[in-house]
């Protein structure tokens, strides 16, 4: 069956044709040169052993539910205990950095997802109507981007009781508005789209991973709350949208893994001082 | 735009036609004698009453995004604070049942939805082939059951420092086997399914909202684990699937959602107990 979710959800996969490795991946001269394709991810992890020369790192793509549920039951016997397709797993689409720590554990650093949903500020631009009759400005939104919660939920529990949480989400598309935009048609004449229409916005599918905190922030450092007698660890996903529908830039979408990346460091640094100090 | 998720994960609305309330919903007088439309869960809210004539019930088909919002910033001001659409709400199919505490609080006692996916078991009863080419025995399983995470994160949110998580999910369908079967085909020939074929089996995207514990199993009650200096309390949704894939019985899921509720009773039992002894 085709994947509608993956259609209209599609990932928003950064790649970048680079000669020798990921120096001077924004200049000009990167392009082109080889058939090797490096993602956002890849130039992250670059950029990271380069900031931190005695840490090591590794990327990849995916990970096995089996290895969650080690972890899982590594915490407590009763966890983890299913397994239904033997070589289950998930696939973040920007996959996951992690570090070695002092004691030969790899500890995740990163975790991203980029997803586009809505394709409305296109559509006016090339003046082309949508629906079943081809009359309509807007298409309705679908409800394949809450598909994200299930990879969230995966990479918490697999680090549940880490005190950091690094996992982004990157969204782009006129389902993720947060103001306002005008839209100029072929015809000269200008279309304007209210962030909070019902029909396009999504966002609000997706702030249940972050408690409703705010968007566009660095959420890595778990925060705690307390209440009946309780004191709850959050593990929030950082949700980062691009407001008026425009792409993200690679730079900028490199520059919020980074600072998320350095906070996970930084969260963990008992365990990685005597690499770092030695 | 059509919503393939919602077209492939059908909601299993079970649904009764009564005459004057609930009183013998299983009986065959029961059918037909009114328009009123009861579902299971207003079945088990009667029950309820039944069985605990001291406590007030409500039953409600959707909580609004602001009441979840106002729950978290109850707890912590820093929560809560996002909301784009503003009548932004979510539904679980089956809807939300409510206690009256003596502190006149409504506190949720059971959340449920009812998701079907895969159609194979009727397909191969029915001698259809499927796929683009009408050739092929089994539909690669989708994965519109992912976006069943939103809904119990929601949930989870809304009662973020509640030591119990009453949500139920029940499943059907040949993505959510849990043994081979074997199906009889028109032309007298069987035709059987691993339930560990990875072309159907959807369970293991599921099983992150349980931590991996078994399924078919009550999990109300939070459990809480150790790790890192920390104590950590888990929400855990209880999956139950048909994993043989015949129907769920109405009477069937009345009995977990019966047991799902009184735990959610018990637990906050403390807090009934001025209505339950005067």
């Amino acid at each position: 069956m085709k994947d509608k979710g993956k259609q209209q959800s599609n990932r928003l996969t950064v790649q970048q044709k680079v000669s020798e490795g990921v120096v001077g991946i924004f200049g000009k001269d990167a392009q082109g040169h080889d058939k090797e394709v490096y993602n956002t991810s890849t130039i992250v992890k670059a950029k990271l052993e380069d900031e931190f020369p005695k840490l090591s790192f590794r990327y990849r793509s995916e990970l096995s539910k089996k290895e969650i549920n080690d972890a899982l039951q590594k915490i407590d016997k009763r966890l983890g205990q299913t397994l239904f397709v033997s070589n289950a797993r998930i696939k973040p689409d920007g996959g996951i950095i992690e570090v070695k720590d002092d004691n030969d554990n790899w500890r995740v650093v990163l975790v991203s997802e980029a997803k586009y949903q809505g394709k409305d500020i296109e559509n006016i631009k090339d003046g082309k109507l949508v629906g079943k009759n081809n009359d309509q400005v807007l298409m309705a939104a679908g409800n394949a981007i809450e598909r994200a919660h299930k990879n969230i939920c995966e990479i918490a529990n697999f680090m549940l009781t880490e005190t950091y949480f690094p996992y982004i989400l990157f969204l782009e598309g006129s389902n993720f508005l947060t103001h306002n935009i005008t839209i100029p048609r072929p015809d000269g004449t200008v279309y304007s789209i209210a962030y909070d229409d019902g029909t396009l916005n999504r966002l609000d599918r997706l702030t249940a991973a972050n408690y409703g905190m705010p968007i566009n922030t660095n959420l890595c450092e778990n925060k705690f709350v307390s209440g009946n007698g309780l004191n709850i660890m959050l593990q929030a996903a950082s949700i980062y949208t691009q407001g008026d529908g425009k792409h993200w830039k690679e730079e900028d979408m490199i520059n919020i893994m980074l600072d998320v990346a350095r906070v996970s460091l930084r969260m963990i640094g008992k365990d990685l001082f005597k690499q770092l100090t030695k």
